[in-house]
């Protein structure tokens, strides 16, 4: 299997988990590029992601990349391989799902952009009501959804909505042909097997860092072996 | 062992993601509250909270919580249990570092007091630096950090920072006295055994989206697996 080239061929079925972690080591690989580092080992990348070079070596084979025994990984071919498995190598436009605060918060919000991702286009039940802040992309009125995401083949929306709205508003994207989402509501939404869900609360994770940091609590039993992002 | 009361006596190890789903029935059960339901059975809670039956006992059982066979779980009860186990019966003080455009952004979602935590004061390098919006906290600078968090009993902090910059100023948190961390810089904090990073990547969320939803991905393996919150 080759990840040389732009053409995709199909992928095994590979965990979850794994994915998350390439996501962490192309972080990785672009600071050592920045740096002017051309070519790094196994170790010295397993160490700078946070996890053990067994793993970064299995995680990688998933996708038939082996490294030069002795020489370690091409720093900027790595980085190719997996910006083109994760399907980022270009732009990928994303939608807006409600503006409420913490919508309104994420229109502004710049990372996204750098990461290859364009929020293009935010929806509201309410476009016009007045916002506490100026943002450059137009809120559009959910009746507009449609159009828009056929016309700019969109695929993936952010949901920014209260629990009580979410599933409605969900199985009417996934209708319009949006495939992934990453929910903010703090519901289970219940999608068919084609759409992927990842699920954002942050009340959620400073509720878990509560329960961690009492101080009659033990060591969290997990913690060693949870080397990865976004838990 | 009982969890009717304030007072909290030692904890069984439990693992990490048993304790986000106990947010995740806590979330359930507050929609319950307010729709003034009074009891519900462990198979409707883990219907709503998207686990099985079998998974939500388990879960309630770390914490000696058997329920009344027969007659299901009390919600204002277990609401009141899982509260307690989490430690967010009363508004925790959490302070925010770096203000940029995330940290910005994060300031001014409302969310967080509704669940429990208050994001008392802000710090940064340049607290004078001017900003596009206006926030309720203040921005104070990084010197004055030591001492708010010792007078305010500070033990959780958001981390909003480049990834250059969050390791050195992690070190310098936990030297303060923080031993919660919510991390939303795109690195691995190393951090002492006693204390706990949760990490945020909202990028590397909609990466791992991205792989999913492309056309020639497989279905990913563990999604069935995956009705928790977080991933």
């Amino acid at each position: 299997m080759s990840f040389g080239n732009n053409k995709k061929g199909p992928k095994p079925e590979i965990p979850r988990q794994a994915v998350y972690r390439l996501s962490v080591y192309l972080r990785c690989l672009n600071r050592l590029n920045a740096n002017g580092i051309q070519t790094v080992s196994s170790r010295a990348l397993a160490g700078a992601a946070g996890v053990k070079p067994t793993q970064l070596r299995k995680d990688l084979t998933y996708f038939g990349q082996f490294g030069t025994r002795g020489l370690g990984y091409d720093v900027s071919q790595l980085t190719q391989m997996i910006s083109n498995v994760l399907g980022t190598e270009k732009l990928q436009p994303v939608v807006m799902i409600g503006v409420g605060n913490l919508g309104l918060a994420l229109l502004s919000y710049r990372g996204f952009e750098q990461e290859g991702f364009e929020i293009v286009a935010a929806f509201d039940i309410d476009p016009k009501r007045q916002r506490n802040k100026q943002i450059k992309q137009l809120i559009l009125p959910m009746t507009q959804l449609a159009s828009y995401v056929k016309a700019h083949s969109v695929k993936m929306a952010i949901l920014c909505l209260p629990a009580e709205a979410a599933q409605e508003t969900g199985n009417f994207l996934i209708d319009q042909g949006i495939t992934g989402i990453l929910n903010f509501a703090p519901i289970v939404l219940q999608v068919p097997e084609t759409v992927m869900v990842n699920n954002v609360n942050l009340a959620i994770e400073l509720e878990n860092l509560s329960y961690f940091i009492q101080e009659d609590s033990p060591e969290p039993s997990t913690r060693k072996s949870d080397a990865s992002v976004s838990r």
